[in-house]
């Protein structure tokens, strides 16, 4: 386990390799992980080629949602999702699937993918049944059968109270509930009349954790789904749950990170990022996002990495990544690779902010300057995209590009002014 | 003349225009004219349809640039990329057209196009003759020139002076001059051992612009062109040249913004807006991009998007866009839509935080609760893009996504939570 082993100093095969990738000491790493700002999400059960440190001071990591829908069944198409995702960069996937193939697809997905899983076991607990069918304890076999199956990171609801239900109900809320997980956990509250088995079951929950190091990802399914209703009161009593079940995680050496908005403006960023690092212990913060505006859907991969830059900027820790086709339908492998390298910008221009990595775009910037195409064309985050521009839309002079042609400002420069340097 | 008329009182047709459009009172539009904290880019010589009001406190302004290049001189394709632009929202176009039809294009394009037009007029006076035959007075003739076909603002690369390039040499920066106006300009003044007639004649352009009302855009030939060059000082010395040609500009009644940069780290745009507001008097911030990263070629819009949006958050006015086809070709039509779209979403965003606009965004929120798809559609930034994906991924259900279909997180919680509100 990796919180037990950085306690002794022991350093893991993955703290190892973390470390290495990060640019960092296994020392500093394994205080990190010690502390609970860092997580390494990695089932027991599991061999990971690509492991993934999430947390303060590391690199943004990112993070894709494949999964089959009730009207798209096709799970090859799902693992294609997931390939694509990864080969653009996604250094974890989440399976949403839904629908009759789900086990299958997460079976398949364990089996091929080289990063860490992550599910919600939720929507496998009401697959099946209607919610007046399904019980406490259904619930808490799902999140008991996905850690055997070696998922590495789980999104739990765990937030959502009656309390927190009292005070949605008392809250002129333009969009109520807009988490998929947060619905149905709250359909179930409010049709049993019970408190959330994620809640009231905690402690269960935490002894399965802690069995096979499954990361908790606290989710926030009072996540504002609109600008209209960012950081209120439904959203800040549920981080206020949270927060105590992040102490009860770190203190049981269960690895926790926290899920976090959804649609905020940007002048509201910042305060969401704070308030969420200081009342839950400086555990990994984990956004949706986060989305700066409602209304451009087609578009809101650009929103999402507008927010994740921001948010990253400000010490988020792992994006999620939006698609194309949030708020539309299922994303296609094409929005899968816009999506993830949307999300993939955001984290590298908010690295480059906290002074984490600049050298990748000194040497496009020297790529640059030499008007050495291949060279940028190789630093690129994505070198077949701008391979394609240069074909499409070629130039006499291969030096240059049709942008300006003869006109290049750096061949100018290069000719008239007699540098000293 | 604007300020002249703002000064006076008087509310000009297009004072009145845009005070309705901002929802400001023509009186608070006048005083902001009069200031210098707002323009409306209008040669004298033009009916311009869709005037535009560029400055503090209104909604943030998106241009687009088209133009032909030495390589592509298409000028139907390019009248039709400022068709394109101002269909997806662009306020203003700059023809930034290279090559022998330059001018043909820009006829046509004043002719044509609804928006303010910008051009550089350097570009044309360095179009046909080699540096060594160019003279002070042929680039102003150019200028006039312009002015005279009605372009409503012109951008002069006024703030390369000999001293400029003197800290250039001294300055050890990986890029030196990425713009294309300014490396011309820096060229001539290098070749003639002279000062940069731009700088030197700048009253005679004050006759000009003044004569025609043609808004002048302080350009920033020196704008670092990667991360690493950023907030340096080359920059900085161009900047302070500025804002002394930004007063000259106001006491002569001549409209005018600064151009900015450029490639910016997120962490140092804030900085970069409060200096240049601060030094020019609070004159039109007019930005490109500014770009958080150098290691997108193919995304730059999404670079430019994150950018801008923080850019126009903390002052910015007006932002130029920047396409999928930066830096590495000419870009066509999709191109040029989508670096509107993306940097129209980064206004918007950044409007939002500001407090201006919120409505369209709550009308987007409604239509979603209700899954109004119909009204969704309507209120997006671009129809287009969300109908085909709808019809592309259909779900069974019309009234869901095929994200989720019956495990829609609005139909969920309208079913099982009985509010009570």
């Amino acid at each position: 386990m990796q919180i037990k082993n950085a306690k002794k100093g022991k350093t893991t095969k993955e703290i190892k390799q973390i470390a290495k990738q990060e640019n960092i000491t296994t020392k500093e790493l394994k205080r990190k992980i010690a502390k609970g700002q860092v997580v390494i999400p990695k089932n027991i059960k599991r061999e990971i080629k690509k492991p993934t440190g999430i947390g303060k001071g590391l690199t943004t990591k990112v993070n894709a949602n494949i999964g089959t829908s009730p009207d798209y069944q096709n799970i090859e198409n799902e693992i294609k999702k997931a390939e694509t995702a990864i080969n653009a960069g996604a250094d974890t996937i989440m399976d949403l699937s839904l629908g009759k193939n789900m086990q299958k697809t997460l079976k398949q997905l364990i089996k091929k993918t080289e990063t860490p899983i992550g599910t919600v076991p939720l929507y496998r607990a009401f697959h099946k049944k209607p919610i007046p069918e399904i019980t406490s304890n259904h619930i808490l076999q799902t999140i008991e059968n996905h850690a055997e199956m070696g998922v590495d990171f789980i999104t739990i609801h765990s937030g959502i109270t009656q309390e927190v239900l009292q005070k949605l109900n008392k809250t002129n809320r333009t969009m109520d509930i807009v988490s998929r997980g947060g619905s149905l956990i709250s359909a179930w509250i409010t049709h049993h009349q019970q408190e959330n088995p994620l809640h009231k079951e905690f402690d269960k929950i935490l002894e399965i954790a802690s069995q096979y190091d499954m990361t908790l990802s606290l989710g926030d399914g009072m996540r504002p789904g609109c600008i209209n209703d960012a950081t209120d009161k439904p959203q800040l009593t549920e981080l206020q749950t949270l927060s105590k079940q992040v102490e009860k995680c770190q203190e049981n050496n269960v690895q926790v990170m926290v899920e976090g908005p959804g649609h905020i403006p940007m002048n509201e960023i910042k305060f969401n990022i704070e308030i969420q690092k200081k009342l839950c212990n400086q555990a990994p913060f984990y956004v949706l996002g986060p989305l700066v505006t409602d209304i451009a859907p087609g578009y809101d991969h650009i929103t999402g990495a507008i927010g994740g830059a921001i948010a990253a900027w400000h010490g988020a820790d792992h994006l999620c990544y939006v698609t194309p086709a949030e708020h539309l339908c299922l994303p296609n492998k094409q929005d899968v690779k816009e999506g993830v390298i949307a999300s993939k910008i955001a984290g590298h221009a908010a690295d480059i902010a906290n002074g984490i990595k600049k050298q990748k775009d000194k040497e496009m910037a020297d790529a640059r300057k030499n008007l050495n195409w291949e060279k940028q064309i190789e630093q690129a985050i994505d070198p077949q995209k701008p391979t394609q521009l240069r074909k499409q839309r070629p130039t006499e002079d291969p030096e240059t590009c049709s942008m300006c042609s003869d006109k290049c400002a750096i061949k100018t420069t290069e000719k008239y002014l007699k540098k000293t340097k």
